[in-house]
């Protein structure tokens, strides 16, 4: 058959790198795929999309409509976990292009007795693959065709919707173009909707100067899952090395009372696969894991790929490091950070398929006690290879688990970690501030090939990260961003409780924390209210309870003409549950502006009134025109969350 | 090795369609390749080019350069006819690395005993791959480094240029990462640069209503040659049928003596491998070939896959055909046209392959009479598949044979076509007029991805087509439309005696020659001579003597601020020859306006003088402004050919 082929598919969409990467799905999203289909000659080019889940045998059929010359468009829905495979068939539909071709010559005025004859053709190929209910009618068609006496009826009947209909339901397919297999990654839905909130288990205790342990963590639960957060990730549980430990704000020389950073994994008693004892046991652990379970929570871990020079490994394989001509080994760097107490593994040792092997046996070890999401330290100092394999292979054993890259890093890396296999990723969100930085970066992650496959994860602030804007400690800017983090994109979280409680101190012009727990044990009062964490919990209820809030790739900017003022709307895939978001990006003055409200895509003409609830502090708001005036003050709060509603 | 990679390459540039299909360039052209190259961590990155012809096993080496940041670009050169292979190969280079980081460590004032000792390792290694006379240099290094004493030195040698010269001469790569392989197809210089004419040699004949012969087509050669024509094209020169023969202006009923259309191919005399008998023999027909070969001029043939109904394959072959109910064939169409006189072969057949081989001999035939070029008839109502092989089949036995597709269709199709094997393609420029529109199709054709496989073809008319602008006669519109098809495309062609004789009488309202040559025998006036003529002629010899006009892809435009005024700058790869051309659109009009000059590319400083010598009269004028005053008036020449020469 391949030498009677004629329709020729390309230009697929989407399509990453050639089809070599899947892209990215959870249940319920749909796959929108476009295609060049074309072919030689006049002939009427038809195109259907075939899908199936990789447990099915058969592809399902969905229809594909051009959209105007070249390129056509149709889309199906995941409803299943796992790997999806997509293609696109085309063919030339002789029967449609016949009907196409009646209609030209009646409008010639040319007689059309063997046009009908060839009609009889295709309908007697239509009544072979009808059901037995519509052979009847069928017949009487192919009947009609062939009475010369009922000419016009016969023309009249060729050229109608009723033979159309019939022609599309029974196509014509004898020689079809197949393109190549695609293939869609389906994730659990959390992939796709998370609320992430990062604490250091050390600073858990509410009793000052004593270490934090499971237990303390256990306490904190009702209150985080009260926040709204569903997600719990703890920097790395393991043993501390001593060789090199930093003390207080980085100092390269430890007393020896300080704790040592949590990321210098290992001692002599354990590395990656060890729990430090001041935190408590395996079982605590495995307790810790069960008490969020049941308070809808999830742990993730911290998987961070380095030694500190005392971690066993380093004696018992000291092929999977890179030593120096004097016999130390090179510290580990990501310019312009130093990390003196921890060295690297070297991912170019012969020794690789050892060094793979046991790496990925510590994700097995953590999934043993129930973790199933890991939030995966500088992933773009390893090898890209490295993750695509572990991924891939994690996947097969549990598609539950996902990684989140930590990946601050150029956006080439940033997105190809993305495209090999992670689930999620930090992102630039921290750094765009104004107006047109996050409706530009907004565009990028949500209107191009990106949207396919990376997931991005907004975050204020990490252990690492105290951003410029976040110095002053305004209440308001804290709310602000967090607002747009959890509203632009449907993954977010923060560093707790430094966020709540506007811990704001800054290493002088640099973007770290003053004290940094990374380097010390801080008790933090976890009892204390604020504005701030109101403002947390009816952001997260609103996720929770609104569909619309519950994508990234949903967001369209609106126009305020205020350069202080940055809108959106999103909306659910069905229409039912419609958002239009407000936030004021100046955390000192109160601003005003009038916003264009997209009446189309409410479905209001201008005039009929609406209802926008704002979910931050239940006010409710009747609209009915295009243009409605705003006004945020930061002194109150810096944001509307407006759900659009029935008066 | 595979496990130890760390560099990944990706988004290399040229890829067609993921390396499916290959680029296109001819000896002397250049290949430029750039790519993203990139690793994890912070190690350096190093890549180059790798290359090779066919026939050669071993990989040339060419540099390339980081543009900043991921991006990296290298160049190689085509010498040879044939198949390139190219791709890239990244290392991380740690002795490069190592250089770099000892300039750190030295601003961090740290002491670097260990690191000269590194050094000692990567010196070591560089001996062992250095030349003999090399060698003790090196090992002056190497001691260097060993010297606890001459400590200061040492850093300074390991710093210096000459470490770093050594280590780039004798990269560290043990561990690298090889992209895909992509071809390059190069094919003879005349793919590139080629001047066609066509003529209806039923019309060479200088004796009124007498039927030409390939006898007066060879009395022609001279006078086509001293014009600068190098390909001489001929529409179908074989037998024509007799059933629903077509007459004067396409009525459908032919008089008993008329000759009917030369594309309604193949009688009971025979088909697409006999001649008219009156053209002549085939021994006539290679008496012609040869000719043309001595006056440096080739025959090309038109490869129009079609039959009359009295084609002997309609009776030998009845499977290649599509047959009606009434045991009529279908006539073939290219809506809105319709060829009565001719039917189509059904591609879709069962018996493709007997088909496909007995249209390849028909290509094998004419090759076997001298033949290498061949102008193909509508390949857009040919199956793609089947275009793809022929090529690829026929070049494998002669990488000579070159086919110019009449791909007047949608775009996708007529790039598809270029993809896919064709050498050349007819184009849109025979309706582009506006400055407007002509600079923005020769961005999309020169400075988009079509440039590395698409070759463009420029004719102002066809037989097909006469167009509208051409309507009116005026002589300025004829040279304005041939200037530009021949300076800003380096293949170009007209349908000649009707162009240089200002045929242009149409058919009312349409784009038709009035008493076309395609349904009668027309005489024409041989030694009539017009400006146009003499236009034509000037415009040739430049191209032939001139690099710079050899090229399509080296156009850049110029700012005249007139829009009635097109002007671009062309200049050859060594910089050596260069041109300014500006034409005036307008052809009833004088224009004028001040040409803002490409100084830089000149290599001229604002005050320093330069000539420009205009080939179309032999003006010169002397320049030294950035702003130089131009004038065209159409009743005298509506073109400059500025060639930048020295005063």
């Amino acid at each position: 058959m391949q030498g009677q082929l004629r329709v020729y598919i390309d230009n697929v969409y989407p399509e990453i790198d050639g089809g070599k990467y899947p892209i990215r799905r959870v249940p319920g999203e749909i796959v929108e795929v476009e295609a060049d289909v074309f072919a030689d000659g006049h002939d009427l080019v038809c195109a259907r999309l075939l899908y199936r889940h990789f447990s099915e045998k058969k592809f399902s059929i969905a229809p594909m409509e051009s959209t105007g010359g070249e390129r056509w468009k149709g889309s199906f829905e995941i409803t299943k976990q796992g790997t999806y495979i997509y293609t696109i068939e085309a063919w030339l539909d002789h029967a449609l292009s016949w009907q196409h071709t009646l209609k030209s010559r009646l409008a010639g005025k040319e007689k059309l007795d063997v046009e009908l004859l060839h009609g009889v053709k295709f309908f007697q190929k239509i009544k072979t693959k009808a059901a037995a209910k519509e052979k009847k009618s069928i017949e009487d068609i192919i009947e009609l065709f062939k009475d010369k006496k009922r000419y016009d009826e016969a023309v009249k009947m060729a050229l109608s919707t009723e033979a159309e209909q019939w022609i599309k339901k029974y196509p014509d397919t004898g020689i079809f173009t197949r393109y190549k297999e695609l293939s869609v990654w389906v994730d659990r839905k959390k992939a796709a909707f998370s609320t992430w909130y990062e604490l250091f288990p050390r600073a858990a205790s509410n009793v000052a100067h004593r270490h934090g342990t499971f237990k303390d963590v256990e306490r904190l639960l009702p209150r985080l899952r009260d926040m709204g957060m569903d997600v719990l990730y703890l920097p790395p549980i393991h043993p501390i090395g001593k060789t090199h430990r930093k003390g207080k704000n980085n100092s390269l020389k430890a007393r020896p009372d300080e704790p040592g950073v949590p990321w210098a994994i290992g001692d002599e008693s354990g590395g990656h696969k060890a729990i430090h004892p001041e935190l408590g046991t395996l079982e605590d652990f495995q307790s810790l894991v069960k008490k969020a379970a049941e308070h809808g929570m999830e742990i993730a871990l911290d998987y961070a790929l380095q030694c500190s020079p005392d971690h066993p490994y380093v004696k018992e394989h000291p092929e999977w490091f890179m030593w120096r001509p004097d016999g130390t080994a090179q510290y580990a760097e990501n310019p312009p950070k130093k990390y003196q107490d921890v060295i690297p593994f070297n991912f170019e040792t012969k020794e690789w398929e050892t060094l793979w092997e046991e790496l990925k046996s510590i994700v097995e070890f953590w999934m043993e006690q129930g973790v199933k999401i890991f939030r995966v330290d500088n992933p773009h100092t390893k090898s890209v290879y490295f993750w695509e394999w572990l991924i891939s292979e994690i996947k097969k054993k549990d598609p539950d688990v996902l990684f989140l890259a930590e990946a601050f890093t150029a956006p080439k890396m940033m997105y190809h970690l993305a495209k090999i296999g992670f689930t999620q990723s930090y992102t630039y969100f921290t750094w765009r501030n104004s107006k047109a930085e996050m409706t530009e970066y907004m565009e990028e992650l949500t209107k191009t090939e990106l949207k396919e496959y990376f997931r991005p994860n907004f975050w204020p602030n990490t252990p690492d990260i105290l951003p410029y804007h976040l110095q002053t400690g305004k209440e308001s800017a804290y709310i602000a961003r967090v607002f747009m983090g959890a509203t632009l994109s449907s993954n977010y979280g923060f560093y707790g409780p430094v966020y709540e409680l506007l811990v704001s101190d800054a290493l002088p012009g640099r973007e770290e924390y003053l004290n940094s727990e990374k380097y010390e044990i801080r008790n933090w009062d976890w009892d204390r209210d604020t504005r701030l964490k109101m403002a947390i919990t009816s952001i997260n209820k609103a996720r929770m309870e609104n569909e619309a809030l519950q994508e990234t790739n949903n967001v369209e900017f609106l126009n305020t003409q205020n350069d202080n003022l940055l809108a959106y709307y999103k909306q659910s895939r069905d229409g039912s549950n419609k958002f239009i978001c407000i936030v004021n990006l100046d955390p000192n003055n109160k601003q005003w502006a009038f916003l264009q409200t997209p009446l189309e895509k409410i479905g209001k003409p201008e005039g009929q009134p609406f209802m926008v609830h704002d979910l931050m502090n239940d006010a409710r708001y009747q609209w009915n025109k295009r243009w409605n005036y705003i006004e945020l003050d930061p002194g109150i709060l810096p944001c509307h969350l407006f759900r659009i509603e029935e008066l």
